[in-house]
């Protein structure tokens, strides 16, 4: 049986209460339908993470259904919420956990700009600059992939492995996104679609113009280090 | 007179909630405007269903206000709400329900983007796999047929047997789905949207590339075998 | 100075709480934006109709603050919300309510799929049932005009007189409706923008397919007569 | 120490209080997500102007927490809400109010079409009344220029002056409006967003019809003089 320090037990605690939370970003933004799309973050101080239920109606997550998993993707036996199954996509959860320990939260969503540039296997350009802000660059496509071994996961990472996007278009799927946190993972997925859906409407209605030689990276390493109320630095 | 067990007293009352809530999903997903769109379910125990009144507001739908059927589309006299008129698509909901015994709730919408596949009668191919997960293939297209006769219901039935769509887009008309209860006929129609949307997008930016052969099916069998809570397994 | 009897009195009450309510239905379908838009209803037994003010958030309309005109346009001296200017489109009202006594109701506004065609000076074609259930066939194009004579509440009768839409777009400009009260005129306005958004899409994504020969007119004809809780018969 | 006189710090409070509600407006009509996107207003009868704060969320903006600055984009020591950094952009707003005194308020946001029409430097086109109404023509494109100079600043500058329209599409960027006031400069980029969409929408379609010669300066003019419940005279 799993025991964990009464740390280990409040950092439990806030992770719930802030994954249950983040899923609303998902429906303010229209990232989501039904009971699609999923995010988790890992427990700071422990080998574990949060997650969301399987098949449950957003309106109805709370911290107290919301899944602790360990780096394995097993449900902890006996916790809050383990009398459901956790997100299908936990397995790719997981493994993104394990293989890349500086990633706090992971977000997996079929937002509808994202997964169409999905859908044609094609990489999202940059050619804006609050896209150089937060990608440092295009958004890669990873393989294709289905659920029922490692394959999501392994995709997911050695695509954004030495990459300095966080969000990663799964081929003919959807999009995953990395973060530091749970909120910086559902913040690079609201990025992630913005700038899918600008980019996409952008070149419907004629050619794109490059941004300036040089300029991503000076828009990239400014934003990571100077912008907000205190140095962010992605999860590099 | 019609007269009712307690039990199917209870069932109707229950199904009478549940078609009234429903509705809410598709306003909640934009799939309807005015006093566009109805859903219906079987009531479970009883040779009848429940559907929207015809003309009203959506603000104004209460369980006391649905209207309950006999499997011909004949309005049970003396019910609640009975004194207004059911849907105009009341017709073809009994047709598939006489036709269709496996099927337990039926929705249909005008919803933008699966309406304009249908204004060009053209299906909605598969290339994603949130869509192999829930229509196993492509969404088909059945006949132009207009109100006033069996024609659509038939046109219904014709096109959904057989196939292991749950949906289907009525020629220059709207979509209409099915499911194994109200709620899964719901989802059924916020999922087709979502992927007429996603689709019809990724179509305008380029060429889609196909799922790999022999996927679809086994992405299909995954996902009415072992998504959510507890087995679905569709309404097969 | 204008004096009503207490019938009179209580008409333009209820005119005036309709008309500031449906200014809801315009921002619950995103179909205008900041203060653009406005509906007017012509009050039942009187030579008066009630209209928005111009300028004013839709936050803050009440049945107070709508503005009571005759039909040449000119704010009833003394009278609720006077101390405001009525819409700028007011004018326009007043012209169509002159010349077309059957109309009760009349709304405009920018609404951007509607107003997109209007840009190109293109009817809609009527290529979906439930745009020939509503509209019976295509929705026409007025001339250009604009604000400061008689022009634009011209071009709306000389288009409209005669022809089945109750919506008509006036050339790169929006969208003016018609109905038998301001509800009616209102329910058009959603289905134009409903109608010009699904045509748009569907047209983008390749040919549309026409409606085969005598049904719009059949679907014109029975949704006249036959839909919702009592017969409507349009306006005609 | 700066210190203020009692009108003054009164004058403050009330551009706190705009400042921070107006917010909401970039909210409701989607033209920001997560924490982009900012208001600023010159504080009447000062030498200084209120803006957001850096990196906090849209729901968590309060007056107590915008930021004063002087107009050199330098935060008031001890000022409320000091302990924050301001707004990325704050120099952009601050070089603006330097160079062009009439301007009382400025906005930026990344709104989806105007960015996507920004991302191929193209101007939005003048097509449709409204857009003539309100921005007297077409909408400029600045040139490329990113943030930690002047060089933002003075590119709205040199493109605006002698522009009638209150609104510029900064290259690769997104849009930046300047109005009498902050509410003034919040209207035209809820507007500059809504003809950004509308323009884009009508030219996918098909060829876009001219307005009529010497028709756009009319409807500008007599826009800025009559609208409204007083005279508005745009900024003027």
């Amino acid at each position: 049986m799993t025991s964990f320090t009464t740390d280990q037990v409040q950092a439990i605690r806030r992770s719930r209460e802030r994954v249950a939370k983040l899923h609303g970003e998902l429906t303010r933004y229209g990232l989501v339908v039904w009971t699609g799309g999923n995010v988790s973050e890992r427990v700071p101080g422990t080998q574990h993470f949060v997650i969301k239920p399987s098949g449950v109606d957003y309106d109805d997550l709370t911290p107290d259904n919301m899944i602790l998993c360990d780096l394995d993707g097993t449900v902890v036996p006996g916790s809050a919420g383990s009398e459901n199954n956790p997100s299908s996509d936990t397995a790719a959860h997981a493994y993104v956990y394990r293989a890349m320990p500086h990633v706090g939260g992971v977000v997996h969503t079929h937002s509808t700009y994202a997964t169409a540039w999905a859908a044609r296997n094609e990489p999202i350009p940059c050619h804006i600059t609050g896209m150089a802000d937060e990608f440092g660059g295009e958004i890669p496509v990873g393989p294709f992939a289905v659920i029922g071994d490692d394959s999501i996961g392994r995709g997911i990472v050695a695509t954004l492995e030495g990459h300095r996007s966080r969000a990663v278009l799964m081929a003919n799927h959807g999009v995953f996104t990395i973060g530091k946190d749970a909120r910086d993972a559902v913040k690079a997925a609201v990025m992630c679609e913005d700038v899918a859906k600008t980019t996409h409407i952008a070149r419907q209605g004629g050619a794109l113009v490059d941004i300036p030689e040089g300029k991503i990276d000076a828009l990239f390493d400014r934003y990571q280090n100077v912008y907000g109320q205190k140095p962010q630095g992605g999860i590099a």
